[in-house]
């Protein structure tokens, strides 16, 4: 059975729409990851937005709560029929979002279990045969397929085959 | 350089060291690792005692206080210098020991660092040229050099190269 990597925020876990909702809402401005990624003063402007609200990803309930991305459910419940799937989160930077996101999981993901969790600082020693993630730095080293999953932070990379939805990972991988 | 996963409890940290005290505390018993590992009658009784006190490892604090194991300090300093080293611990059935490994292991092991933590379930999807595990389930699978650390749940293990200590080990490795 082949092994598929999927990593949590942006890409299971739609962390960035509740990052802008908050953003937004403390900020009185009215960002979209549509205009964020097409008007380059405003993401500059979210940017520096995003600095003064990186303390509220360690409070306690950020991670919680968070939507599941559109289509995440349906697809990784396919997937798992298929394949392997462990989820690989490179959380371990913010000790208390670790049993969040386990209970997260639990909630949405209920068949894939805590065995097939992982929570982590580098990726590069897992292996499998295809990845899904959203940040270029997880993919560098990774020996299988990797498929980047579209997000704001990363509209210049170009060197993964770019998915820019759940839907386009079921057109590729089922 | 070459890269060797190191487990937590009952190899980086004294777990079976602190279980035995609370079990006798809690008891009125006198068990010590060297009268389990002799006596199978008391190690029946252990057993069950264990299964009663097994809820104490799901309350917070459980993880943040345990012993280092003798000499894990000093070794793993200098196999740090010479190797890549994860610490991987299956701890992911307890969520809330998560947050209290990272603060147990900024405390006692700095130089490693979040990004060389990993927490799951299973450990066969990582690779690496040495593994350091007390348990078979996590060396069966693994496709580098086993080492055993020696437990009393492991005595009956000898499909691999037992480690009596982190003595051993700095003599196998350094």
């Amino acid at each position: 059975m082949q092994r598929i990597l999927i990593d949590m925020d942006d890409v299971m876990a739609d962390t960035g729409q509740k990052v802008i909702d908050m953003i937004n809402n403390i900020n009185g401005t009215d960002h979209t990851k549509t205009n964020l990624i097409v008007d380059a003063a405003r993401y500059k402007l979210f940017n520096q937005q995003y600095l003064a609200f990186r303390p509220y990803l360690l409070e306690k309930g950020f991670f919680r709560h968070i939507p599941v991305m559109t289509d995440a459910k349906d697809v990784i419940k396919k997937l798992h029929e298929k394949y392997e799937i462990f989820v690989v989160s490179a959380a371990n930077e913010f000790p208390t979002s670790l049993s969040e996101k386990l209970e997260w999981l639990d909630d949405h993901f209920p068949f894939i279990g805590w065995k097939y969790t992982v929570f982590c600082g580098h990726k590069w020693m897992i292996k499998a045969d295809f990845i899904i993630d959203d940040h270029q730095k997880n993919l560098v080293q990774f020996e299988g397929k990797a498929l980047l999953f579209d997000a704001i932070h990363n509209q210049e990379v170009d060197d993964y085959q770019r998915v820019m939805s759940w839907k386009d990972v079921e057109r590729i991988l089922l």
